[in-house]
Formats: C-alpha cells, sequence, structure tokens
C-alpha cells in the first residue's frame, strides 16, 4: 500500500475515481465507496469511514455475505498462493500466516473448514489486532455462535480491518484511533527513585510457546525511551514483561541471598483493548513488589 | 533408616555400641562416633551433633581428606550400582540421581571427575536442601574455590547431611533445626475479603524446565490447608507459584475483560534457607497485584 | 452483674424463678422472660436469646412500645440520679454518658427530647457497640426515619443490647457471638522482616477530638502480644493507627532525610461490624507503605 | 524587588554599577559584589552566584562575621520597626514573621537572644526553604552546634538566601535551580482506571496545629492540573495530603459499610530537599491503599 492520498484530495475526485482509489479498502466491493462517494464532502477521516460501514451494514444481508466470502482464508490456500490483495498480504504476513509450516497450514486449513462449513464464509478477524494465540482462542469461540451472532462479529471485525487500512492510505484530519500503547516503569521503594538500569524483557505468551518481543534497559527515570509496543494496534492477548530486578539491587551493592528472593520479576497480564493505553510498572524492593494497570 | 533411637538409650549404652548405632550418620568413620562417646551424657540432639562435627573439625587434615573421599559421588557409578549406604540412596534418590537418563549420567559424571580431577575427593553437597539446579549451579561455583575454602565448604554440607541424618534416627529434646516452610494466603483487596477457592499451583522452577510440586485451593479463610511445602528442609533453589486469579474473580461474577488484565499471576522467588519459614502472600484486585516475603 | 447462671440450672429452674434470674435482661419486661420459659430446655445461649427476642417481636405494638418507653435516655436524667438498672448504669458508664459535662448533658437532652417528641420513646443504641460519635451519628439519622423503620431499628438495637447482657449472666454452650478483634502487624519490606519494636498508638478518631486507646511495641513477629481492641464488641466507629515507622528504621541504621520521608505513618479506618475481625497491617519501607483490611 | 536585570547588563556595566546593582542580594556587604565584579564575564547566573560565595568563603573569619552580624533577627524587632532590607521584609512575610503575636514575638526573641548570647550573631536560615516549625526545629539543634560548624551552617543558609534573590533578580541563562514540586496522583486500582473527581486536601502539619495549604479535585486523568505546590522552593518540613476517598467510590455506587472502612484518608510524609521533585500518589480501592515516593 505506497501511495497515499489527502482527504481533500478524495472529497474533491469524480466519484468513479474516488470509489476507484478505495477500492482495496473493502475488498472486491466497489459498491461500498460508491455509496459513500454521494456523501461527500467529508469532514474527517473518521466520517468517511462510518459512511463506509454504513453502507455494509445497510446492504441487504445476501450482499453482506457475497461480500465476506470474496475474503481469503486465514492462512490458506490463497495465502500460499499468493494472490491475496496487498492489504491482505501485508496483514497476514506480519503474523506469520502466509508462511506456516504444514502442520500449521493443516490445523488453520482445519478449522477453516469447519467455519465455513457453519457459516458459509471463512473465518474474518483483523490480524493487525491480534495475537496469533487470540486468533485462535477466537476461532474456537466463534464458531460456536449462532449465524446472526457471528454475522455481526465478522462485520466489525470487517469495521477494524478497513478502520486500520483506511487510516494508513488517506491522511488528513480526524482519523479514528489505531494506536494502542503499551509502557512500562521501574520504582525502587528501597531507595525512593526511578530503577535505572534494569533489563526488562518483553515477550508474547502463546498457550504452546512464548517470543520474545523486546528487551531494554530502563533510563535514568526508571523509564523506557520509547512505549514497549506502539505505533499502530496492540495485538490483543497475553503477555509478559519480565523485570531484571536481582541485577538491579546487586549492581546497587545491596546484598541479596542466593538464590535472591526476587531475581527475575515476571508480569503477566492481559491486553483486550488494542487501542488502550496499558501502563504496567513495577515498584520493588528485594522482598516486595506490586504492578498495577497505571495511567 | 528404619529403626530410630532415643537419646536415653544413646547416653547408657557401652561406648563401642554408642559408635555402633550411630554408624551410618557420618559414612565409613567410626573414629567420629568414639570421640563423642566420651563426651557423653549429651542433654540435646543438637549437643550430639556438635560433639561429632567438633570430633570432624578437629582431625589432622588427612583424615578429614579420607572421609571425604569415602563418600560417593552424586549421580555416579556407585549409585547405579546399588553399593551407597542406605542413607545416601534415600537422599540421592529423592531428587532422581539414582535414576538418571544416559546423557544425564555422562554430565555428573564429566563434572565429578573435574571436582575430584582438582580436589581428590567426590563432590559433596546436601542434596535434601537443595533442587537440582541448585546443586549444579553449586558444582559449576564449588569447582572454582582454592583447595581451603572447598574443604570448608564440603565440611559445612557434612554438617547439614549428618544433622538430617542425626534428626531422622534419633529422638530426644533438643533436635536442631531442620525444617522449613514455604506458606501463601490469597486476600481479595476488592472486596476486602480472604480469597476462598483460588487454585495454586507450585512450580519448581529449573533453567531449562519446571515441575509442578502441587496443586491446591485456598480455604475459607485465603490459606492452604497445609504448607506449600513443609515436613523437613526446603529445597534452596527457584520456584514458581501460580494463582488463578481470573477464574476467581470471574467466580465472583466480576466482569473481566477477554483476555482479563490478570489471569495467571506468576509470582517467581529464591529460596536460599532451607530450614526458613518463606511466606509469599498474593493481594490482588483484577488491576492490580503485590506481594512479599511475609511472616 | 456480678452473679452469673450456668444454661443448665436455667433450664431446670421454675418458670416464675426462670423469668426473675433474667429480669435484668430485658427492662422491666418480665413477660418476655415468661414467654421464653415455656419454650425450654434451651441447647444453646443463642436459641434462648433467640426466643426471647420472638416473643418480643411478636407482642402487639403498643406493648412493644410500653417496653421501649421503660428504657431511660441516653445520656439523661436518670443517668445523673442514679436509678438506670444496674446493666445500663454499666454500659452508658462506658462511653462516660453517666458523665457529661453541662453542655455536653444539655445537648443530649436537646437531642432526647427531640427525638421521644417524634416517635414517643427514647433513643436506643447498644452503646457498648458504638463511639460516642457513632452514636451522635446514629442520633442524627434515626431521628429522620419514619415511625416504622425506626421501631424496626430500635428492636435490632434491643437485640443486641440483650445479647450482650444475656451472654454476660449467663454461662453455656452456644453462646452468640459478641468479640470483635482488631490486630495489626508490621511487616519491612526494606529488609524482608516482620518490624519488631515499631510503637503504635491506637486512637479513637471523633469529629472534634481524638483520644489515646492504647499504645504498644511491636514484639519480635511484628504483631502485638495481644489486639489492639479485643474482649467484646468493637465499638463502630474511626480509628487511628500511628505507626512510628522512622524511629523504626534509624533504629535499624537506615540513613533518613531530616525530615524523613515517613516518619509517623497515619492509618485511619472505619469500622462497621462490632463483632467483625479486623487486621490492619502496614507493610512499610522508608519510602512506601500499603495497608489493607487484612485476615 | 521590583525592577530585574538581565546576566547581559550585569556582565556590561562598570564594576561600581554592577556592585551596587546586585547591592541587595548579600545585605551590606557591597564587597562581594565588588570582588565577583572582577571576573566578569559570566556565562550562566549559577557561575555568578559561585563566585560572590567564593568571595564571602574567602573573606577572613571577622569579616564573615561581620557579614552575619548586620543580617536581622527572624521575626525580631527590626523586622516588627520596618526597617528590613525589601528583600528580607520579602522573605520573613511568607511565613507571617513580621506579624508574630506578642507571645510568638517573646519566643522568638528569647531563642533568638540565646542563640546570639552563644554566637555573637543572628540565626540566619533561608525562611522561603522552611515551614515554621522546621525552623524552629533548625534553631533547637542549631543552637547546640560548635561555632566552627554553626558558622558552616549560617553560610550554607546565607548561599540558599542569596540565591534565591539572585535568581528572583537576574533574568539569564543557567539559573541555578531554585524550583521543587510536589504532586500527586490517585489511581483507583478496583475499576483499573485514573480516579477522576477525588478531593485532595494538602496541609502543612505543624508540631501544635495543622494549615490547609490548597484544596484540589482530580481531573479525568486522576491528576491535579497544576502541582499541589511549585513555582519555588518548597518548604521543608511536615505535610499531609487527604485523599476523600470514600466519597469517590460512593460516587461510582460502590456500596461502602457504614462507616467505610477507608473514607479519609491521610499520607503523611515530609520534604526534605526544597528543591526536589517529591511525587506521593495514592493506589486505592475501597479495601486497601498504597503510597509511595514516586517520579
Amino acid at each position: 500500500m505506497t501511495a497515499t492520498l489527502s482527504l481533500d484530495q478524495l472529497n474533491s475526485l469524480p466519484a468513479p475515481a474516488f470509489a476507484a482509489a478505495l477500492a482495496g479498502i473493502f475488498e472486491h466491493a466497489p459498491w461500498v465507496g460508491e455509496a459513500a462517494a454521494a456523501q461527500r464532502p467529508f469532514a474527517t477521516i473518521a466520517a468517511l469511514h462510518e459512511a463506509m460501514m454504513t453502507a455494509v451494514y445497510a446492504a441487504p444481508r445476501e450482499t453482506q455475505l457475497i461480500f465476506l466470502r470474496a475474503h481469503p482464508e486465514l492462512g490458506g490456500k490463497v495465502a500460499r498462493a499468493g494472490t491475496m490483495t496487498a492489504e491482505s498480504i501485508s496483514e497476514q504476513g506480519g503474523l506469520g500466516l502466509n508462511k506456516l509450516s504444514d502442520a500449521e497450514f493443516d490445523r488453520f486449513a482445519q478449522i477453516n473448514a469447519q467455519y465455513r462449513g457453519k457459516f458459509g464464509f471463512p473465518f474474518i478477524i483483523c490480524v493487525r489486532r491480534q495475537t496469533r494465540d487470540a486468533i485462535l482462542d477466537a476461532f474456537a469461540q466463534r464458531v460456536e455462535l449462532g449465524l446472526d451472532a457471528e454475522l455481526t462479529t465478522a462485520l466489525e471485525e470487517i469495521s477494524h480491518i478497513t478502520r486500520l487500512r483506511l487510516v494508513d492510505k488517506v491522511k488528513g484530519d480526524g482519523a479514528p484511533k489505531t494506536e494502542g500503547r503499551l509502557s512500562t516503569h521501574v520504582l525502587d521503594t528501597y531507595t525512593g527513585k526511578p530503577a535505572a538500569g534494569v533489563t526488562i524483557q518483553l515477550y508474547e505468551v502463546g498457550s504452546s510457546a512464548r517470543s520474545l518481543i523486546t528487551e531494554v534497559v530502563t533510563n535514568h527515570d526508571g523509564r523506557t525511551d520509547k512505549p514497549l509496543m506502539s505505533g499502530g494496534p496492540l495485538r490483543a492477548g497475553t503477555y509478559e514483561i519480565v523485570f531484571a530486578i536481582g541485577d538491579y539491587f546487586r549492581g546497587k551493592n545491596i546484598q541479596l541471598t542466593k538464590p535472591a528472593f526476587l531475581d527475575v520479576v515476571p508480569i503477566r497480564f492481559g491486553i483486550a483493548e488494542p487501542e488502550g493505553h496499558y501502563h504496567v510498572p513495577l515498584l520493588a524492593t528485594p522482598w516486595s513488589y506490586s504492578t498495577y494497570r497505571g495511567s
């Protein structure tokens, strides 16, 4: 998705050009852009997105189903074959869904088949807002829903997907919120000062494995120079921040037992709001600590 | 170590019978018991143990070295061959050191050889006071010591080993402390009440794996009916208590996000004093928690 | 209330003697004891009390009102004149209501008059379960109620008063709960140990003044040798525990600023359940502390 | 101290005019400015101040004593008579030392006399960095010192006084730090959100009384729109922040007991570094809270 457009440009294009410019946002559904074209000008990108989603919600159910059926399967054959839209490729690639092992591919194929068999359209989820484990959990939960409830859920995911695509593609006023943030700080309540120089690792925690996302060291204010995660929606899922607090206190010449009562402190937490701000601090002495969702 | 003796009996036995009765405590070293025999009566088991250790410390270095050399190697051929003393078999078996895989056996053999090559006696450690990982850490640290320092360390371990054996074998007044305790409790600071019905798992955390020690559920007072570990020395090492606090709050009909901010809370901590009391509580709301070494 | 009776004795006395023995419990209302006499034997003191209260609740409203009117006014002329029953004297004396200053006497007289003018009976409250300020607060709230609601409230207070009197007078199985408890402990999370030697003051906090209830020093376990309050119902009201944590840390040769960030830590809290257990601990470093209602 | 100067101006004035311009900084001591004049230009205001203090420290002891003797007594006759320098009037007035009651005036007169009798010069302290109680504490401590130690202390206070005066009078680069800050925030760990709308009172706590400094309400981020204290040095002393957390939770329709376990939470703390940043947050549920010196 290389080229970007301005909201001003979009407001002044002829209707067909307007719809064409936004063709990649709602896949294989030019009628969405066409419906929105009539309501121009839009004061904000958020208003443009709302108009497009209104067109989707207002469409007859059969049209909605055709629209959903035109989406690629997650980790499916289309992904492997390389025939997805550029937007889908970019999104699924972020989770590695286009590079599944044979076993994983088989698993996705199986649950995709189960889901499609029940609802008649592929499982759609905004992958940029989810960890891989969260996607599998959602699969398991949503396949149990009734058609009406699941149709509603699928369209909510369409709304998330297209909101992100629109914000990527269009620059201008009033962009809807698409960024979340995870931050931390470490306070040394033994000396009453911010804890500088603490090594921090952030992991994504899956049901079968955990993967390191970043490793940083706290600055003089006990914070990290930039958020642990930012720049887009957070992926809903389970995480763990691991604080090397034992090394920190030993570095202050505070005598700890061997092994230390507290050496490596893991804080495990869930992120449920991809556009939220999660501040997860650690207050620690060699013998105690606390954490909380802060602000 | 089936039969037990009373301190009164030991105080009144003829000297040779006294030494014979205690033969299993200091392995292959009847001279220790003989030296202690002359100082009877002992008012306490602790005094008896101190007298025996005094005899060891007072012996010429060459005698000490012979004494140390008579001990079996940890996880060594003697263990496999089944020719250890009953006491050694019981102790090493607790860690599974008599049932090592071929690879593990080779690793122990290699570090045993390195250690013996440097010091001329086998690596001795009170295995009942250590996790397997702590033993390997001690191996790595102690092989770097000089002979004098390591001889002192080895005799301290002999003191721990024999204190435990003596308390197992002799009943009477004034037993030295040989028991530690790990306890917990969960306080729900959302409702201001003890958290009943919280599932708790205790793990031993090794460098490469973790093993479940126990799983319990808190009672109406937010505590466990018996300590998480007790009845003997704690094994020095690293542990993790995992509290299923998300399930607890959901069970109270408190609405949590999906995933919950706090679902499964791990508290990782080290135990350095096998005869100490470690109380590791959790104070939690759905959005915060704290822990500390309590009393 | 010097003499005590056993439940066994009460169960076997002739009915008139039974009623006479309990005459002081429900003031000037021998009919209560007479009604209960017929239901003997009672397996527990709680059952006896319940039977007597059932008689009160079953009485015609006019009888209930006569019964309530026979009670002395709090801090009233009867108290000064010394013509209350022994039980009332003992109870009101605990709060000093029989020794009011002229100004206080006038204030009580005024609100008593207001209350009696509205409801036709004196304000009744179980003074042993309330601080003086809590009584004044209750006065202010209850005088706003309607007659039905206030009659219910007054009879609940009668139940509390008579439960306490009965437990004082009768010994035997199954006494209803009449004791609360306030306890604390201090944990030094700087060194990971119970804080021994901390001076603690407990104050009752009134709207205009605070009065010292007790001053104690923590023992080696960071606790007090006996609860801060116990041996009867707690008085509902507002309290403050003041911990001299600065002196404690200075005594450990920990260097604090001048003035210390934390010197004297006040924890203010309310007690609402006179028969409850309130555990109010302090976890502190020189730079942080926390407290909670524990168990 | 109406007119201000720029550092550039000061660097370019003739020496006598330079000394005259700074005459009010070091009272009745033109030689200080004269000594500094020779070292111009100064790159920063801090360097200018350092040069002036160097002149003071380098002066013969007799000159230092004459200099100290020329200062007015705190709360003394000169203050009442209105003959202090404008700078001294402004500073002492901030604490109300120019409007003492007769009794207070007598007390200050007595300790001033005691101090002057011992050292031969008036008690000097930077009143803008102290509460009234802290000044009285300092009086009591410093009068016990030996002459050398007290002379050093008095000159340190001169340094604080003149640094503040200089920063008030001269604008330019590199002003030395003269401002401290007290801030707070309230986190509701019951709902995992910043606590908005909490009424907060800040008191200065003296040995005999407490005085309200400010009352504010937390904003949507659980913070106050501006710091509780800022804009100059903090006054070293003891403070209390009182958080109306009971009203906050009741306002959220959370049912509390009567009285609430936590209603009004006082956090008492000392400020020792007038130019420091003190962040004193509250993390609270209806049943627990914690605080710490944050950053």
